[in-house]
C-alpha cells in the first residue's frame, strides 16, 4: 500500500515509517522539520542523538534495502502539499504532522495561536487534498486521549449513546480538553467528522495516550536509526522525564499529589495500532475513533514504578511533590474504554520492570548528554 | 457600563450598539469593514442602503445626543486590538466580529480556512485581552444554534446531564455542526469554556437562531440609522430571502422538501437578549450558554407564512422546490430548549403577519434595488 506519513521526522513518525516500510508498504515521509527548530527555541535537545531525516533514510536503505521517499515542506502550505498528494497518490495517510506539546501551546498568546492555526489549517489541507485528489485514501489521524479531559463517567471511544427525556441518539462524546494544544485536536476531530459526513472521507481518529519507550524492532537494527527521546519541560512526557531524572540522580518531580490518571502505551504498540488501523480501514464516509492506550496509571504509580526499577539496578530514586502549575484535578475518576484496537488484534506490551530497565539503559548510555532542567 | 461591540458595523452589531447607547451605556464599536468588502467580492449589496459606520455614528449623535466611539481594525491583529482594550477598558464585550455565513465558508478551501482562522484567532485574541487587561470583563459571545446540528434528542442549553453505566456527570452538549463556519463556532465555544475554567473568564455564549426583521426602535428614529438587509445567496438568511422573492414576484426557493427545522427570532429580540445577558452577567469563571431563539419553524412553515402575508397585501406568491445542494436531513426531529433567556425576562416578539407585512413594506420601498439572484 502507498502510505504517506505526515510528521515523519518525529518521535513516532520516523519509527512508524520504518515499521510500515519493513512490512512491505511503499512509504513516503513528509515533514517541515519544525520539531527540530523548536529544540533550538529552548536550547533543548533529544537525549538520544539522531541523524538528519535524509541520513536516516539512507541508513534505512542500506540496512533494510528499502526506499522511503522524503518530502520536506509545510502542511499548512497547500501550494507545497497539493503537488505531493498528486504525485504520491497515497492510499493511506498517517497524520502526526502537528504541534503536539500542551506546555508549548500554553507559553503565551503567540504560541497558543500558532498551535491552533498550524494544527487546524494543516489538517484542513489534508482533508481537502483527500477530497480533491485521493477520495478513497484512508486518513489515520493522531488525536489524543486528552481530548476527553476527566469526566466523571466512563470515557467511550469517540461516541456515546445518550438516552434523554425518552429519546435516544448516538452522539459525539463530550470533550473537555485541558490546553490550547488539546483543544486543537478537538477542533480537528470535529472538522474530520464533518468531512466524512459531507464528502465521504474515510477516517480513523486515534485518541492516543502518553507514549513511552525508545526501542522498536527497526530501531534496534542500528544506532543510526534512533528516534528522538525528549525529556525537557516542554516536549518531554512524564515517564521519559522520570527515567532521565532517575539516571541523573535527581528527584522525580510530581505535580501536587500525583493522582492525575491517564492512559499510556509502549512506542511499539503505537506502531502496531497504526498498522492495525491501516490494514482494517474505515469505510467511505465513516468517522471512527479508537482510544489508543493499553494501561491507565496515575503519575504517582509511574513515579513508584521508576523508583522500584531503579532500586533493582542500584539507583536510589527519591520523589518530590511540587506545586501544580496546571488547573487540573489531582484526584478524579478515570476509566476509559479501549476495546476497539484489542478487538482488531492488538497484543499489548504492558509496562513492566524489564521495559523500564531497558529504557534506563538507553538513558544511561547517553547520561553525559543530560542537561539540568 | 462601558461596552465594546465587536463587529459593530454589521447587521446586528450596529443596532445593538445603538440600543445599548440609548439605554445609557458608554458604547464603542470595533469593526474591520470585512462584511462590506465581502459584498464587493460577489457584487452583492444590502437591499436597504446604509451609510458608512462613521456617518451612522454622527447621525446617531445628532439624533440621540449620544457618542459612540469607533475603532477600525482587525481583531486578528493583536497589535491593533490590545491597545483598544487598554484604552477603552470594557466592562462587557459583545462579540459579533466573525465571518458568519455558512455558504461563504463552503465556497472552497481558501474560504473554509479563512473562516476558521479568522474566527478562532479573533476569539482567542479576545480571550487573551480579557485575561491580560480586563479580567472582570464579561464576554457576550455570539454562537449559533447550528453548533448542535439536528440530534435525535432534545437540544439543551450548552450542557447535558448524562447518566452512563451507573455514573452521572454534567457535560458539554455534543456538537454536530453542518459547515466550516458552524464548526468555527464550536471551536470558539470549546476555547472559551477552557479559558473560563483556567483563567476565571466570565462568558455567556449566545447560541442564536436565524434572525429576521429590519426595524428596531432606534432604526425607526431615522432612515440614516438603517442596518443592512441581506438577501443574496451567500449572506442572505432564509426569511429575508423569501420576503425579497415575494416582492420581486419570483417563486420562493425551498431546498428539497423544506422540512429542515431551525430556531428563529426577531432582530428586536436579539437586542433584548444581548442586553439581558449584559445586565445579568456570568460569574467569574462561569461559562454559560443561552439558546437564543423564540420559535421553531421548518423552511416550509416560513414559505407558507410569507405566501399568506403576501396574499393579504395583494401579492401572488408561489413556491419552488429545488434540489438540495447541502448534505442535511430534510425531515428530522428538532426540539431545542430556550428557557434561560425567558427566565431572565425576555418578552418575545413572535413572528406574525403584522411583522411580515412591515418587512415587506421595507422591501417594497427598495424594490428597485433588488438584483436577480
Amino acid at each position: 500500500m502507498r502510505i504517506l506519513v505526515l510528521g515523519g521526522d518525529g518521535y513516532l513518525g520516523w519509527p512508524t515509517a520504518m515499521h510500515l516500510s519493513q512490512r512491505g508498504h511503499e512509504v513516503a515521509v513528509l515533514d517541515n522539520m519544525a520539531r527540530r527548530a523548536w529544540d533550538f527555541e529552548f536550547g533543548a535537545e533529544s537525549l538520544v542523538p539522531i541523524l538528519s531525516l535524509q541520513e536516516r533514510v539512507m541508513c534505512w536503505k542500506s540496512l533494510a534495502g528499502k526506499d522511503i521517499a522524503v518530502y520536506v515542506g509545510d502542511l499548512t502550505d497547500y501550494d507545497f502539499f497539493e503537488p505531493v498528494i498528486r504525485e504520491f497518490k497515497p492510499e493511506a495517510m498517517v497524520h502526526y504532522g502537528e504541534q503536539r506539546a500542551a506546555p508549548y501551546s500554553m507559553i503565551d498568546r503567540k504560541h497558543a495561536v500558532f498551535t491552533q492555526v498550524n494544527n487546524i489549517v494543516g489538517n484542513m489541507n489534508v482533508l481537502y487534498a483527500i477530497a480533491e485528489h485521493v477520495p478513497d485514501c484512508h486518513l489515520v489521524k493522531l488525536g489524543t486521549m486528552g481530548e476527553y479531559g476527566t469526566p466523571n463517567i466512563d470515557i467511550e471511544e469517540g461516541f456515546i449513546t445518550i438516552t434523554h427525556k425518552g429519546r435516544t441518539d448516538r452522539l459525539p462524546y463530550p470533550k473537555q480538553p485541558g490546553s490550547f494544544y488539546h483543544l486543537s485536536k478537538v477542533h480537528d476531530s470535529h472538522n474530520i467528522m464533518f468531512c466524512c459526513r459531507i464528502w465521504g472521507v474515510r477516517a480513523t481518529d486515534l485518541n492516543q495516550g502518553v507514549v513511552y519507550g525508545a526501542d522498536t524492532d527497526e530501531i534496534l537494527m542500528d544506532e543510526c536509526l534512533r528516534t528522538r527521546f525528549d525529556y525537557d519541560g516542554v516536549f518531554g512526557t512524564v515517564l521519559n522525564r522520570f527515567l532521565v531524572q532517575a539516571v541523573a540522580g535527581e528527584p522525580l518531580t510530581v505535580y501536587g499529589k500525583g493522582g492525575q490518571t491517564r492512559g499510556f502505551l509502549d512506542i511499539r504498540d503505537t506502531l502496531a495500532c497504526v498498522e492495525l488501523a491501516i490494514m482494517n480501514p474505515a469505510d467511505r464516509g465513516e468517522y471512527r475513533v479508537f482510544n489508543q492506550f493499553t494501561e491507565q496509571f496515575s503519575v504517582m504509580d509511574l513515579a513508584k514504578a521508576v523508583q522500584e526499577a531503579g532500586k533493582e539496578i542500584g539507583l536510589s530514586v527519591t520523589i518530590d511533590h511540587l506545586p501544580n502549575p496546571r488547573v487540573e484535578l489531582e484526584q478524579h475518576y478515570y476509566n476509559a474504554i479501549n476495546t476497539n484496537l484489542l478487538d482488531l488484534g492488538l497484543q499489548p506490551h504492558y509496562l513492566n520492570e524489564t521495559l523500564l530497565e531497558s529504557v534506563i539503559h538507553v538513558v544511561q548510555q547517553y547520561k553525559h548528554r543530560i542537561n539540568a532542567t
